[in-house]
Parts: structure tokens; sequence; C-alpha cells
């Protein structure tokens, strides 16, 4: 371990300490809530945790004006408790992340039969005195993985080892946390050594592990980023969750902070082709996407102030709404553009860019 | 009043209700406790007040070990107490922002003894249970200047009505505050409507308004900055402290937030020439500073994402270390490198820069 990495460890030791644990161990397997959802936008964090957590997920509960099916088998919270469930996880993410109403009676079930609550709201669980009862009771958990670890340290800007990717958009939800967990996917079946590091509720939940760095004290923004993806081996690789967008009006600070905190030596380019404005602003003050260049370079310059290596590997569509011919079409255009290999990772994995990375990152054993 | 800034107001409806109150109300006079702070640098909170409001200053409290000398006459507790001492302003601002257990007995004393306490630190005073109880005897207030209102709203990037100005800077700790303190008062001198909006501690404590933006959880930076300087007369400005740097890695995210909530028509470069590195990187990692043009042009890029006639109107220069001749030689290459007006605001106050925005931003009555 070098010297810097001593000298970071020490200003994060408060960090790692009982009460900086990222949220883990939680019971499986799952029963994912729905509720009464009216669209799937709302409902990814459930989407997600079936999407690649699949294996950990035992049924789904969903009220009969429930909007989404996740395909996972319907379970009322009796059947779930019966079945040996370990945690209700709530899988809908309204706007604002408050815990509506008409969920309530659904929590407290939940609670009372004994199962672990999992929640990303904003708004705490153990606030709600019926839900703290109940789980007093029966002895079930309240878990809110958007609370973020006390002590976090002050970023440090202290280079520390090992190798880091940072998925970054030119919009919020355009795919920064599926693409790394393509890549981790990628990565894995190579037997390297990879870890996807989630900085949002979903990614927490998937990972087992994290905190949503969107809840941290904006002082410790980039703090919090060097303790999400710690000193580790020369060749391994975090592969991070990107937030936000550097040119999203409301959210660029966490993307500047996260970018710093990360030191990223990767950059993957994750773009939504349907998104014209960006995510939030269309009915107020639109504000049209940056161009593919623009975002380019705007990351570049400040990941190169923490990484004067930091490149990007490759770039990261959403197709979901074209054609074959359409995304063959689009993806040469960006290839053109970018000078990226550019992938649809639900569709195409991210082979192409591991491979691009591997060219790029030759791993040279150090003496 | 613009439809844009109706429903501006109507978003940040809740941040106006009582909860989010700034702190307003301190009992004067004060005395400024300097403890055993070994540099100006981390004092300067309290030297802060001594400059602009020297008038509310009753004395200093210090230890034998202290460092910094504010020229206000040294005062014991016992004395500032006698005198009718109002509160007990911590003057100090460690790294991190944490309470030192070898100030407890002097806060504790200081409570007991009927002195309100005005803190700028991180760690809430309520939090520290000898401190609470002592107070609570007395009936002093514990006041915590960075505890940020509740229920802040997203940023939402709708332009709203009035002119703003923002500090922007190399580094940390280059005058940021004292420039949009020196152009206030020149404007008010010249009888424009003008507000400085403070965004940090001490500015909060000199403004009796306003709250520390680096306190305000991450999702909700843009929003607080945009919550800092509401929608006011075409011709008001309001002069907006700046924090960090875009190029410190400790404190970016903030930066960003606060440049894109403040959606800057005007932005003042503020430089101190004898900074090498980035504030606190020197021991670990030293961050050279970003050279000018590279700081007007980082910032340039991203104000003009919130507002495309974002524009730099002067810049403000830390000469205290230089002789006259020095500064002379040095304000002409600044001069010709940037080609803005330069001045050292409290030499020369920020009488030139303000001429220059007078050019720059004519007032037209609004039809």
């Amino acid at each position: 371990m070098s010297l810097a990495s001593q000298t970071w460890a020490d200003k994060t030791e408060q960090a790692d300490g009982a009460e900086a644990e990222p949220a883990s161990g939680f019971k499986t397997p799952y029963l994912i809530y729905f509720g009464d959802v009216e669209s799937p936008g709302y409902a990814k964090t459930g989407l997600g945790l079936v999407d690649w957590r699949r294996n950990l997920c035992a049924g789904q509960c969903r009220a009969p004006e429930c909007c989404v099916d996740s395909g996972l088998p319907d379970m009322t919270i009796e059947e779930a408790a019966n079945a040996g469930v370990g945690s209700f996880v709530i899988g809908v993410a309204p706007a604002g992340g408050f815990i509506p109403d008409r969920w309530m009676q659904d929590l407290i079930k939940a609670a009372r039969a004994g199962l672990d609550i999992i929640s990303g709201m904003h708004a705490r669980l153990s606030d709600f005195p019926q839900i703290a009862d109940a789980a007093f009771e029966s002895g079930a958990r309240l878990i809110d993985v958007r609370t973020p670890p006390k002590h976090l340290p002050l970023g440090s800007g202290v280079k520390r080892p090992g190798k880091r990717l940072l998925t970054v958009g030119t919009d919020c939800a355009v795919g920064k946390k599926y693409t790394a967990l393509a890549i981790e996917k990628e990565m894995r079946a190579r037997r390297w050594k990879a870890d996807f590091r989630a900085t949002g509720q979903t990614g927490v939940m998937i990972a087992g592990a994290g905190f949503a760095i969107d809840c941290v004290v904006s002082d410790f923004l980039s703090g919090a980023a060097e303790v999400l993806s710690p000193a580790a081996d020369d060749d391994h690789w975090d592969v991070i969750e990107g937030q936000g967008a550097l040119s999203h009006p409301s959210f660029a600070g966490v993307s500047l902070g996260l970018l710093h905190g990360s030191q990223p030596d990767a950059l993957v380019l994750c773009h939504d082709p349907m998104r014209m404005y960006n995510l939030g602003t269309e009915r107020k003050q639109p504000y049209p996407l940056q161009s593919l260049r623009e975002t380019i370079a705007a990351n570049l310059a400040m990941a190169r102030r923490v990484n004067p290596d930091a490149r990007f590997v490759g770039m990261s569509v959403n197709t979901s709404q074209l054609s074959a011919a359409e995304k063959s079409a689009l993806f040469e255009r960006y290839a053109t553009e970018t000078g990226l290999p550019v992938v649809d990772p639900l569709k195409d994995g991210a082979k192409v860019i591991v491979d691009h990375i591997d060219k790029e990152f030759p791993y040279v054993p150090q003496a």
C-alpha cells in the first residue's frame, strides 16, 4: 500500500467505523412491493432488483389497480411470511420520495408479520409510529437505504490504488446504473476483479451495499464518493454508478462531487436518444440536452482535475424504442461522433466496452 | 412579475414558510471565541465579523496558545458576562466543522454564564449534553447557523427576474465573501437596490440572514441556491457569496450547485496570489491552483448552461502580503491576462468593478 493510500486511509478512518458501514446483510428472499404504481417509470427500484437479482426475489405484492407486472409470482404478505420471505422491499419510487398514506396498511402488516422492510424513500420508516411499533413487536428491522453513514470525511483528492470506471450521462435516468451493472457482469465473466459500486437507492438494494449519495450533506459529497470506492488492488475495477448530469440544472452539483471523489480512470457516456430535454425541466423551462461532444468535454475537463489520465472508453445507449435498423444507423453515427464503441447493454451486453478497456488499460503487475 | 417567476415561486413556497426562516435576531454585542486557533485561515468567521460588523463586537476570547489577534480587547467569559455581552460567537472554523473536545469547557462555561452561543460548526451544539444542560439552566440559546431550512425544493432551472452577481474563485478562502460585501457596499453607496446574499456561516452572521449552503443535502443544492436569491425587481442586484471552487477536489460539487442555482448574470473572479495549492491539499497531495484563464473558462462554461448571458465583470485580489509596487505590477499582469478591472476590495473598494457593471448592464426600465 502506498503512502498516499495510507494517509487517505487515516483520513477516512472514521468513515470506515461501525456507523459508516454501508447497508448490507439484507434478509433474503425478497417480496417486492409495487402497491398501486401507475407506470414502470416509478417502479424502477423493484424492476431493477428483478432484472439483476432475480434469484433473490420470491414474489411481488400488488394492489388491484397496479399497472406494473415484473413477472414475479403474485403473493400476499401472509403467503410471503409463510413461505419464509426475509424482506419486504418497497419497489416504487414516487417523485419526492414521500411514503403515501395508502401504503400504510401494507407496511404495518408486513412489519407485524416479521418481514424486514427495506425502503429507498426520503421519508424514514421509523418516523411512522405505527410501522415502528409493529416492527418493534415482531422484531422486524426497518432499513432506510437513503440514510447515509454518519461521520463522512471531507474529500481529500488523494489518489488511491485500484482502477475506477464511472458512468456519466447526458441526463438523469439514461441507464447509468444498468450500464455499470452490465460492465461489472462482463468483467466478472472474464474473471477480472470487479465490484459494482452503488450510489442510488435501487443500486444499493441490488448491491446490498453503498448508500444514496444525493442524501449526503453537500460539504461531504466528494468525501462520500471516496468512501464508496475505497483503495483496492491495482488490478481491481470499481464500476461506479453515476448520478444526474453535469448539465442538469437540478443535480449537477451531485454529479461533480461524485466525479471528483471517484477519480475515474475510465468514463462511459450514457444516453437516451428519445430524450429531448433534461428530465423534470420540460414543463417550466425546457433545457435541451447538451450534445455528446459537449458532454464528453465537460466531464473530461472536470475528471482530469483529479485524474489527468481519465478518458472515455465507451458509450451506452437505451434503444428500447428503436428498430434494429434504426439502432444500427444511430450507433454508426454515435461511433463516428465520439470515436467510442457503442452498445445497448440490455441488448448487447458490455462486451465491446470491456474489450476496449482491456486494450486501454493493460494490466501491468507492480514490482 | 412574470409567469416564470410565479411558477418558481409556487415551487419554493414551502421553503419560504416558517421553517425556512434564516437565522436572525442574534443578541449583541458579541464575544468572539478564537480558542487555540493556529492560523488566520481557520479564524475567518471571527475576523470577518470584526471586519464588517466591528460595532457589534465587544471582545475576543483566546487560549494562551492562540495564534490569531483580531485587535479586539481580550476578555474572559466572566468579564464578558459582567459587561453585558449577548452572544458567544465561535469565530473559528476548523476543517470538517467538528467541535474539538478542548473547547468544551469554554462552551459550557459560556452557556452557564447565560451567553447565547452562535456556532457555524457542522456539529450541533444541542447534541452535546453538557452544553445543552448548561444552556437549559441559564436560559441561553444555542444557535447553529449551519442548520439549513427544512423542505428545500429541488432546483428548477427556471429563470427568475432580478440581476445576480456571484463571486467565484481559484480556491476556497480567497476573498469571495469580502468581495461580495464590498460590491454590495459600493452599489448601496450609489443607491442601487442591492443585497448581499450569505451562503456560509460567517456571511450569515454578518448578514443576519441566509444559511450555509454546504450543509444542505446535496440533492437540494441548486434548489437551495434558488431560494437564497429569490425573484426580485429587474433592477435589483443580489450579490451572492461564492463557495469553494470548481477546481477544488473537496468542494467543487457545492460550487457547481451554487453556480447553477444562482444563475449569475455577472461573475467576479477572486484570487490570492500567495496561494500555490488548493487549501487543505498541501500536505497529502498538493493540487496546484488552476490558472485564471482556466478558472474563467470553467465557470463560464457551467454558468452559461443556466444563463447564456453570464459574463465576468471584474477580478478581486488579496494583496495583503504585497508592497504597493508589487501590487501595481501584478494588477497590470492580471488585467492583461483577463481583460477585467482588478481591485483589492479591502484596499481599493469595489468602485471600478461597479463602474464596469454599470456599463455592462445599463438599466432599461421595463414597459
